[in-house]
């Protein structure tokens, strides 16, 4: 009999590691002269990354561009065109995909880009988008996931956990609601989660802020895995360790609420939690005040230390908590 | 209540016009010096585009890299890296995955591209593969839809209406088979038909052999919705007409003994079939003998004719048939 191994036995990253050889960058690079062209594609499906009875499809192509520009972002470069790939079921309208086109154009205006064409199939499953996004930046200003040193300072921009958050608030109202005539979800409070989850804004100004200031980080990388899965991507591509503290981590007020009200523990949703599309990266040691006083959310959360020394989470007592990746489930 | 227009009514090149305002050539164009970046996305859905229980996962990665470099091509372009988005389910194995992979890099190999990386999710539903292809053309050379003027030679490459009969030999044996317990297709005589379907290759030799020859097309585009549609794209991008004629369409012998079998005409493979993924060009009339003497298989099948003239296919008898693109059903 021929061999089978379940994809869920090795992980994401183990199966792109095997099937690539590598796991990469965020981006892949063509060089072409004194400008590197990046490359990313990001598969988004129903029933995985979204659920269409809440996502409303403005939103659900709005997130789209923000996806695709964050991958090239966290390369230091300037995302120029995005190219969608759909499979559309025919319980799509027309006008739904005028909303997510619409959504799309809308995040392409704030970051400068446009939509350069695509390719649209009739789907017989749920609606799956491709999203390809196209971006240059200078050679001297490209940053990899692998250039991490001992000592850097590890920064990542805005909160964490509150996409996550937002998601279980989302899956929350529509268990509540399925039997109700006339439903009114009870977000009230919570309005900034519904936004992280549904209409994340690419980190265009903080890439902008550093380069304005002259600062090119040793390594980045977008969050879309969870912090401590993406700063192990850090680690395994530098070849070293990290520490990062858990006072540090910067949690939204709503975020401590609504993770309170729901029993789940706050750290986990920033550590784990994932879909954020904020920005991780490192910058030497001296940079510290600059980075902070960019005025674009920077927080410093730990430091990268020598190979060998593993990634781990610092608990104010001192206690170090080894940081794991978030499984990858087939399902 | 909302208005709700079925995709089905719109058409896919409606739907693509609506949405994005024009249709556009194969692949985006990103100007960049002397250079222009080409770039383009496939969607090939499981159970709209492929059938697994047929189709060789290998052959598979194959057909994909062929689709993605068969967009490029008919820009006249280089075809150069290539990246994978696929939404893939449990049922799929790491060993299928491995050989989607090792199909894709003998094709990329075969073309002198490379596999620059991708995105891998989890699918509830069925298999789903976005292709994004990058290529680049230098300026002078590049091709679009829009370029064809009136007296140009209508040139196809190879043969047409393979690639769909051999799909509907594969749906036949499918169905022959769903009952025995121990199935042995009968493909004798055919495989050249199953090859066009399961394993086109992009024709990368054409378009080497028309910069040989330093001829640049005067318009271009990779078959793969049917001669008739595509060439329907042509005119209508280049706001002008077209006369083909039958007698001049290149049909395999394999596929008019099968096409008699299964009771098709194999004409309307040859003009709806699709999936051909040969090239579809023009070239100003002088031409004629130098491309036909290129040794890449390349046929004459018509003219192109003056704007308000419409497409038709002319019968030996001297009728003319219009041409209508074929529909575009959501399922």
């Amino acid at each position: 009999m021929k061999k089978r191994t379940e994809i869920s036995a090795l992980g994401e990253f183990g199966l792109i590691e095997r099937l690539m050889g590598t796991v990469g960058d965020d981006a892949a690079v063509i060089a072409d002269g004194r400008n590197f062209s990046l490359l990313s594609t990001d598969m988004m499906l129903e029933g995985v990354d979204f659920d269409l009875t809440y996502f409303p499809l403005e939103h659900l192509g709005y997130k789209a561009v923000t996806v695709g520009a964050s991958d090239i972002l966290a390369m230091n470069g300037l995302p120029g065109r995005v190219l969608f790939g759909l499979g559309v079921s025919a319980k799509l309208s027309v006008e739904d995909l005028e909303q997510f086109y619409a959504g799309a154009r809308r995040a392409c205006s704030e970051l400068g880009m446009e939509i350069a064409g695509g390719d649209t199939r009739a789907s017989v499953t749920g609606f799956a988008i491709a999203v390809t996004t196209f971006g240059t930046v200078p050679k001297a200003r490209i940053v990899r996931r692998s250039g991490a040193k001992e000592h850097d300072l590890i920064c990542i921009t805005r909160n964490l956990g509150a996409a996550y958050l937002g998601l279980h608030l989302l899956e929350r109202e529509k268990r509540a609601l399925r039997e109700v005539d006339d439903p009114q979800p009870r977000f009230a409070g919570y309005e900034y989660l519904l936004e992280r989850q549904l209409r994340p804004g690419a980190r265009k100004d903080v890439v902008d802020a550093l380069t304005g200031a002259g600062i090119v980080p040793t390594s980045m990388i977008d969050i879309s895995d969870g912090l401590a899965s993406d700063l192990l991507h850090i680690c395994r591509a530098s070849g070293c360790g990290a520490r990062i503290y858990l006072d540090r981590l910067p949690i939204a007020k709503e975020s401590y609420a609504l993770a309170e009200e729901l029993n789940i523990d706050p750290v986990v949703a920033a550590l784990n939690g994932g879909d954020d599309h904020e920005l991780l990266f490192t910058v030497p040691l001296g940079l510290q005040e600059r980075v902070v006083q960019l005025g674009v959310g920077i927080e410093v959360v730990g430091h990268i230390t020598a190979a060998g020394t593993g990634a781990a989470l610092v608990t104010p007592d001192g206690s170090s908590i080894p940081l794991r990746a978030q499984g990858f489930e087939t399902v």
